[in-house]
């Protein structure tokens, strides 16, 4: 059922990095997107496939990683991400491209979860040094990366107290995330 | 499998209009993106759930359907939506809602699929006038409006040809959604 599969998805930030992601597996996720929906159709979304180890490693320093936890400098080397999906946008076929990349990105996690693998979304980028390192043509823009492998935390939901939605650690090393109760979204029915 | 859901899933813009949908149907569809990630867990989209008829007739006008098609001035009497959720930003949360947008809309019309309905994502709506018809304050802004309902008509998916992406309908009335090949998405694996 889709929301087994939505509860099971959550931001995973801590991987077994040693178990590695096939490019084939990557594909397959991608193709998700592919088959979803586009605004006006466009489809200006393209993707770098990263799976090697050596691109990881150049990968990963330029992420930032789970802003409110302020003692984690991110994930140690082991539980690092096994694969990165870096999201684009092709200005030369669209320079808008709506809500295309949530689309995408729950399409692409959704995938992996349902395969055993989970992910993590990070707008916090070094654009103009990953830029380089793919040696980026001026068209694409970095929409954001998508961190992946086979998780190797624990992530809870829980409700959220008062005003305060940032998720924290506990001494037992699990992830909490609150969230708002469906009656605070629903401002009419 | 998922894959089949988000087969299923196509942008849907004509309706059996006579098989209403419950406003809770559509709080267990709200309910998957409040499930589903939200960028620094601000959690800022609120929603507007459309199931009475009169009000679905108010809504119905301020969007703008299909702009490919210049023959049709969207569905007719009898294929128009049964509901509509209208999604919003709140400000008073956060100005900046990253792809939460996408992520909402992708959870919620795969919900919508899975049990048996089916959508459209309209982002040409007229804000204003929309604004004035649910008094709505001004710490929300109007993201887009879904379109819901049970579908009464036939989308294929086919291969794009050249650089043309529009969407068009063949004389038998389906719906046709080119789609870039793989290939043309991934620029490096």
């Amino acid at each position: 059922m889709l929301k087994d599969l939505i509860l099971k998805n959550r931001s995973y930030r801590r991987f077994h990095e040693e178990e590695r992601l096939s490019a084939s597996l990557l594909e397959a996720w991608v193709e998700l997107a592919r088959l979803s929906a586009s605004g006006r159709n466009a489809q200006s979304l393209k993707y770098i496939l990263v799976t090697e180890r050596d691109l990881c490693q150049q990968v990963f320093p330029l992420l930032g990683w789970a802003g409110y936890l302020k003692d984690w400098a991110g994930p140690e080397p082991g539980e690092r991400p096994a694969a990165y999906l870096v999201m684009l946008n092709d200005r030369d076929i669209s320079t808008n491209y709506y809500c295309d990349d949530g689309i995408a990105a729950q399409s692409i996690l959704l995938g992996a979860v349902e395969s055993g693998y989970g992910g993590c979304i990070i707008a916090s980028v070094q654009r103009t040094r990953l830029r380089e390192l793919f040696s980026l043509d001026e068209r694409f823009d970095i929409i954001q990366v998508l961190a992946l492998g086979r998780p190797a935390e624990k992530v809870v939901l829980e409700d959220m107290k008062g005003d305060d939605f940032k998720y924290w650690r506990d001494s037992d090393d699990v992830h909490h995330v609150p969230k708002r109760p469906l009656s605070e979204l629903i401002l009419r029915r």
